[in-house]
């Protein structure tokens, strides 16, 4: 049982801030899910702490890790707590390196369908997104005009072992996001409530990014004007609008029935 | 400004909790949004708390308060923080009537629409899929089978409105649902990961009630067995699932759709 104080400890749970996994270029993937799916990669887990309960409960975890070379350090529950940023912690916790590539390599190989957060803020709605780009077969999420940071734990295990599966990039300035879907052939549509045409309209069969906006504000101007189409999802009923990870799961499948024959 | 320890408010802080609004037939709208649509129905809203803040910032909600004759009265930013169920409180909180119908209501009047959540237990997840169904133009939401309270805060807050807009029914028994939907001409489409059917081979055109299961185990096998049919909303990519409210807005989305000429 590793001491509450222990070195390796200390420097994970600062792994709970943003900072903390900028400066160090790792984060945490927590839950039986995100470790299994950790594990998958190679070179990706730098060491698992768990609790005894954890152990006990997920045993067929312990010999992957142990075959690729992953230290396994039992800790404290309150430890395991303190590594933990959702309300009930899962007693596993694997330390990662983040493997976010470049707006050049997740646009490399004819990608079809490609999603682009700009300034989602809402770490629960990007990893019900990443989760929802995966299911619906997209190749890559982009995280650009300030939006939260994919590697934040509750985004991670919202993806549900999603983060894992698609290409992700982080890009400072939206404007260099459209430049380069440009130039790989993509299409731009831009979700917005005030978009000229319904969803149902589109010829969704082409390669095609999928912009979506922060939660309250929506896309900021300058990319609706970049964008080449202004897509509104309709509203049959009373409501405002959609949540943002809903209108994203309704665009995201319907390219994704259209793409396919 | 009220005290703290005033009898009304101490009335309204018992209704953050299930038991509390079950015995008083009552339940808190937190926030200016669930406060303006609790305000367009008559006879919902029993009084209206705000802070000082909440009173400046929202100053257009009053005139229709007062004119509906609810009461509204000024309390402490701690007292409003008691009244709240999220983490960052709106300041504004109204004490309103539930205003459930019965399975019969909700399915009087040739409904084409219906959501069904079976044992859904997460109260964000549940206020999410009542805003995508009143957003597909969904007749009704029925919560079974021991679903999450619909008057929690946090659905109520998640429904951002949506609450005031769907007919809104909760049946113990998930049985007694489906022999009442197919005696009004609903087909029921049950989803599940293991469904023989895919959503997009699907004629969606039909009067459909839609059911959906808890997050984690889904749909109760007997209620697999009693429905229509059992549907798989198709997986493109490598994640082993929606999300439930990501599934539910692809599945009456996909229905919206259809229903339309």
């Amino acid at each position: 049982l590793l001491s509450d104080s222990n070195a390796r400890l200390a420097a994970a749970r600062g792994l709970t801030s943003s900072r903390g996994r900028r400066e160090t270029g790792r984060f945490l993937a927590e839950g039986p899910q995100a470790v299994r799916e950790a594990l998958r990669r190679p070179d990706l887990v730098v060491e698992l702490f768990a609790t005894a309960a954890g152990l006990a409960k997920h045993a067929e975890l312990l010999e992957p890790a142990r075959s690729a070379g992953v230290p396994v350090d039992e800790v404290s529950d309150k430890a395991a707590a303190g590594l933990s940023e959702t309300v009930t912690p899962q007693g596993l916790v694997a330390v990662c390196n983040r493997f976010t590539r470049s707006l050049a390599q997740v646009l490399a190989h004819e990608p079809k369908l490609v999603v682009a957060l700009v300034g989602a803020n809402d770490p629960g709605n990007a990893g019900t997104i990443l989760r929802t780009a995966d299911a619906a077969g997209a190749d890559a999420v982009i995280f650009t005009g300030n939006s939260v940071d994919p590697y934040n734990g509750k985004c991670v295990r919202a993806s549900a072992g999603s983060l894992f599966h698609v290409g992700i990039a982080v890009v400072d300035d939206p404007a260099e996001v459209l430049t380069a879907a440009a130039g790989a052939g993509l299409l731009t549509f831009a979700t917005t409530g005030a978009g000229a045409i319904d969803l149902d309209q589109l010829d969704l069969a082409p390669p095609t990014l999928w912009l979506f906006g922060n939660e309250a504000r929506g896309l900021p101007e300058d990319v609706l004007q970049a964008a080449g189409v202004r897509v509104r999802v309709p509203i049959y009923g009373r409501a405002e609008s959609l949540n943002l990870a809903s209108a994203a799961a309704v665009c995201l499948y319907a390219s994704a029935r259209a793409q396919r024959p």
